[in-house]
């Protein structure tokens, strides 16, 4: 149902409606991302206060257990909640969401039980101390949330409204999702306009300019909502929740004027970044694949492997800075030195008093405090080149040995932390070359890294922006990410393209592939066709439905109805099953008139149902006698179908489906004299999996 | 030609000058940017000094005449640019940038005459002191810089290049322009970000993310050719030219704390904006309709319209600020108090030393000035609440009187100013009430009127960010445009769009409207519909091309050739007219084959000409027995032309045209034994008029 058919009352309700779930959607995000900092930094920090105190009484190994301990006790209950409760919150989500707005209806993947496991599981993983981010699953949250809301909530908990049944066309679905997703940026960076920009460049397949305002409307919401927790914070009623403001980063002190030395060793960070970032994606694909053998095998494995990557990531960070030397505190800074608690810049560790550990303060730390340490402007010389290096190392690898394990776990922060190690290393080692400070170089390394992995750029330039708050840092910024993205596109693909694709998803792509150009719709029609008449006999119904997974199928009116076949239009399954359901069955193949249907159903029994939720065949009880009647399609079935003649080039049909967002293209045949539809284009016709596997000698070279 | 078909030395030229053409626009349009803001300064203040040197020696009456006479000079001499050179380029632009780009080829909107008026008439116009701004004219300078330089250069003027034939498509030629229009916006208001959205929200019509990235680039080039200049300005070896950075007015430094009173207030200002908002497009859209009378006479009346606009102009800002009171200067103020020269936010105008004139300020100051003088914070009582009011009908009604004249004149500043003056009208209003101070008022009231006439939200408010720097209002600026917005879509439409139909230009809305969804596509085909043979005779298609204005011909083969009449597919009448060029005929009706075809024309001969420098229908020769002869159409016919049955819902078949930017589509009959073609569907077919032309019953209520 288009809604511009509404009456003027309806219309109102639905644009108030929209309007409140994007109010309600940037709510609940932003107290969700709150919530979970919180939640992150007072149980991390917990921890970190724990070790830190045995350490100050000299009793090391018992620190180390309870370090150890501590963070596999929450890895192992992260896993746990991922394994047994919701599989598909396992990961960082934004493929998946990426996918949903592709117009996947994958299964579970919003559903409430996946968005408990990604909130909780995520405080978990984080918490572990394991090298993710919170940032991918925030993403994925604020789908789930917008998913639930958009649904009038779960059938299963009772909570639904009648309201929301103007909400059951996939377009609003899509909005609804884009718009979390967009608020999960905004609330996991704090960065509006990033999240709207994320949702425009990364997610969402379909874009509209109103999408664009409800969108940033959501997006500004979450910054409020995330301001008004934090001002209440500042006070110190949050326990161990740090200092924080709308900027997470802020190096805005920096000066950003350049020289030439400069734009070389951005071009050089871009080119790193580029090859880095290609090689990361090409390792996180092999990962993933192995540790997938692993998690098939049960629950029971993926806790045990999460448990392992846990002890390796304990033992790397909590062992390595013993390999670090002390250093004088430097006497010109304003920050406390050497901290004591759960953050700071310059950790104590095993150093007498008044000096510092440069490689525990990157690795003994959170992950947002060691990129805080890593971005921090004024402290030049704070790390050794050596400390870079190896912490460098340590956080590349560990980050593709966590992606895959079955937790939450957002790919950002990884990313951010290595890229912002490797470009303060160059920052570093240009020294007084270079007019900017190894804080900034370090912003450039995550962003030419970020541009690597994620191949994102505007997105991405402005989340940095808006994480640093330094708009003067712009040009530089697009600069690198310009050069990383494009170094790396000649390798591979972007990691969530290809985590995409690996999940098996049939993703459609923008533009068509290729060897399209020489095909025509009609070479990659498929399978046996099954079409109805005009009146069905609902025996053949009930077999097309049992024995095909199809959900549409054509129906065409013949003689005698008809002087030739004609194709009338597309019925799609969900409705045939309403309509059985409704058992208005004639005796004779007989059409029904319109107002009898309108008067049988509801005007919203044929929307659109929530996931799992609309009638399924088991539901139906059709007796025996039953399936010798007729049932007449033509109410529901729908008289304008797209078509393309079987001679159109698949590209263009490609394009026809892909730009008007179908799920059915029906083939017509180009000569009359002929059956009036040739077949049914659906998704997976277009896949290249599909069409290379009819003709396999149109594979293109490179795979060859 | 799909780019995807060509070889790779040939893909990476075309990434190549794409990128290169993105820089070169960045490049030319900060650069025109910069000229123009020079110019203006130095003009007007050149003009300012003048009147202000002449009042210093109470010659009062000579100070009018010469500022009165400078502005006549400027105005007129604007007025006779547009009137002789260019009457394109009169008015805002923007309408015709997102006609072109939602892809209507409008006759000269972005010839290099129009550019070259666009700049000069606009620097002139704005120098005259008209309510205008020049960021309108900006962006249609950046469309025509980014078609000039996508043509490779006018052929008018020798300057072409053989690199440029890979932009000859209609995709290419509007992603271009897009860049262009996004460059123009960063260039007006240096907001890089502002500009990309600009670009999104209101002119293209379509978008892919690979846009967003190369638009992104653009405006980054801008602002750093932007910062380069002003900071060379900096030094003052520009003139007149003031102070600016990359931050036009900077409020950053207004605390943003509010309480309820403020959100009432905020709410109020945005139906204030609403109201006011629709209004003024309502006068707008009356105004223009009677000059357009006016100008309809000739270019001396033009010219003679724009004189007068100009003296009334003059007057009101050297006249009203007589009935201004003479104010003492504050003490607590860092400013210069009374101001001296061109700019300044305290003027002295006739006052004795130590005072200043609040009505002068904002009378007698160029439109920049004025509104950075109500932006000011820290300046809560300078202007008094009369003072405010009066210049804002004046502004109010100088804008709408201004608006339709032929010079080149902008909306933005018009709207800003008003809406800055009833904004901190409610702020000083509101005195100790509120928490945020009468500058930050202005900024929530320029949005809100923003809000109300032009409709747009996530630009207006990005761009108002970026010129005020100060993220924290976010919320607030949010909240009003969204009320403004909403209040004023209840009256009318966006003044943009007001103008675009008001020009005749057949736009295409993004949806369908609500009576197409009654109708079938058969029922819009209109006219006789002319169809070649896929051999035809070529005086039959001289005729046709003679006779009829159509772009586009079916290509129908008939018996003997197949059994039953076929659709082959469509030709183009550029297509036409290169291949009767090519003169390659043939005695009997046989067919060519497609290898001598390629031989004869090379692979860019049928790509997209520029505007107006195709083969025209005079430029052909064809031979009296030449009439006679055949020629072959099947190798230039598409022949997987978009087609819809005749029984296709209007509105399905609309929503097909717009989302794939279509220009034909063809109509095909459903029941088989008919001619295979039944009409075919352009924009025109779409538009309300025609539609509603053809079924007057259908006309909506509100129109009867």
């Amino acid at each position: 149902e288009d809604w511009r058919s509404m009456k003027k009352v309806q219309i109102f309700q639905y644009v108030v409606l929209k309007w409140t779930l994007a109010l309600l959607i940037g709510l609940a995000t932003g107290t969700v991302g709150f919530f979970n900092n919180l939640a992150v930094e007072n149980i991390a920090g917990f921890k970190f206060v724990l070790t830190n105190n045995l350490m100050l009484e000299h009793r090391y190994l018992l620190a180390f257990v309870a370090y150890a301990s501590c963070n596999l006790v929450l890895a192992a209950a992260a896993a746990a909640l991922c394994a047994y409760v919701a599989p598909a919150a396992a990961g960082s989500g934004i493929p998946e969401v990426k996918a949903y707005l592709n117009g996947i209806d994958a299964h579970s993947i919003l559903a409430p039980s996946t968005l408990f496991v990604k909130i909780f599981g995520s405080i978990l993983g984080v918490s572990a101390g394991f090298v993710v981010g919170k940032e991918g699953p925030m993403v994925h949250t604020g789908a789930c949330i917008a998913n639930l809301l958009g649904q009038g909530g779960s059938r299963k908990y009772h909570l639904t409204c009648r309201w929301l049944r103007y909400f059951k066309s996939d377009r609003d679905r899509r909005d609804l999702i884009t718009c979390g997703a967009a608020a999960g940026v905004a609330g996991a960076f704090r960065a509006p306009v990033g999240g709207v920009l994320f949702a425009l460049e990364e997610a969402a397949s379909w874009w509209r300019s109103a999408l664009l305002w409800r969108t940033f409307f959501t997006t500004a919401v979450v910054a409020v909502v995330l301001r008004g927790f934090i001002g209440y914070c500042r006070s110190g009623k949050c326990g161990l929740f740090g200092k924080g403001g709308l900027i997470m980063f802020d190096v805005s002190s920096g000066v950003t004027t350049y020289n030439s030395t400069d734009l070389v060793a951005v071009i050089f960070l871009g080119v790193i970044g580029g090859v880095l970032g290609s090689l990361y994606n090409f390792f996180v694909d092999r990962i993933v694949r192995t540790y997938s053998i692993v998690n098939e095998k049960g629950a029971p494995f993926k806790i045990l492997l999460a448990v392992t990557i846990s002890l390796l990531t304990s033992c790397c960070s909590y062992g390595i800075p013993w390999f670090g030397s002390c250093t004088p505190c430097p006497s010109n800074i304003q920050e406390q030195c050497p901290a004591i608690g759960q953050s700071g810049n310059f950790k104590n560790f095993q150093c007498p008093p008044g000096h510092y550990n440069d490689l525990a303060s990157l690795f003994l730390n959170t992950n947002d405090n060691a990129i805080r340490n890593l971005f921090s402007s004024g402290t030049n010389n704070e790390f050794y080149i050596s400390t870079l290096f190896i912490f460098f190392a340590s956080v590349y690898c560990l980050g593709l040995v966590t992606y895959g394990i079955a937790i939450p776990s957002g790919l950002f922060i990884p990313v951010i932390l290595a890229g912002a190690s490797y470009g303060r290393i160059v920052g570093t080692l240009l020294g007084s070359f270079t007019e900017l400070n190894a804080g900034l170089f370090a912003v450039l390394g995550a962003a030419s890294f970020l541009g690597g992995t994620m191949r994102m750029t505007v997105s991405v330039c402005i989340i940095l922006l808006e994480l640093t708050n330094n708009l003067l840092m712009l040009p530089l910024v697009m600069l690198v990410l310009l050069i990383s993205k494009t170094v790396a596109d000649c390798f591979n693909k972007g990691v969530y393209d290809q985590i995409v694709k690996l999940k098996g998803l049939p993703y459609l792509e923008a533009h068509a592939e290729p060897y399209m150009r020489h095909m025509v719709a009609g070479d990659v029609v498929s399978g046996p066709l099954i079409t109805f008449s005009g009146v069905e006999k609902v025996g053949n119904i009930i077999h097309a439905l049992k024995m095909t997974g199809h959900n549409g199928f054509p129906v065409v009116d013949e003689p005698p109805f008809t002087y030739a076949p004609e194709l009338v239009g597309l019925v799609l399954r969900s409705h045939l099953l309403v309509l059985l359901k409704g058992k208005k069955f004639t005796r004779e193949r007989e059409s029904t008139r319109l107002s009898e249907v309108l008067q049988r159903f509801g005007a919203f029994d044929f929307a659109k149902a929530g996931s799992g939720k609309g009638v399924k065949l088991e539901d139906l009880d059709i007796l025996e006698e039953e399936m010798e009647l007729y049932v007449d399609l033509h109410p529901i079935a729908n008289k304008s179908p797209y078509t393309v003649v079987e001679t159109m080039s698949l590209a263009k049909a490609a394009v026809l489906f892909r730009e008007l967002g179908l799920r059915h293209l029906l083939v017509v045949p180009k000569t009359p004299g002929r059956p009036p539809i040739v077949g049914i284009l659906t998704r997976h016709d277009f896949m290249a999996e599909h069409v290379l596997g009819l003709f396999p000698h149109l594979m293109p070279h490179k795979k060859a």
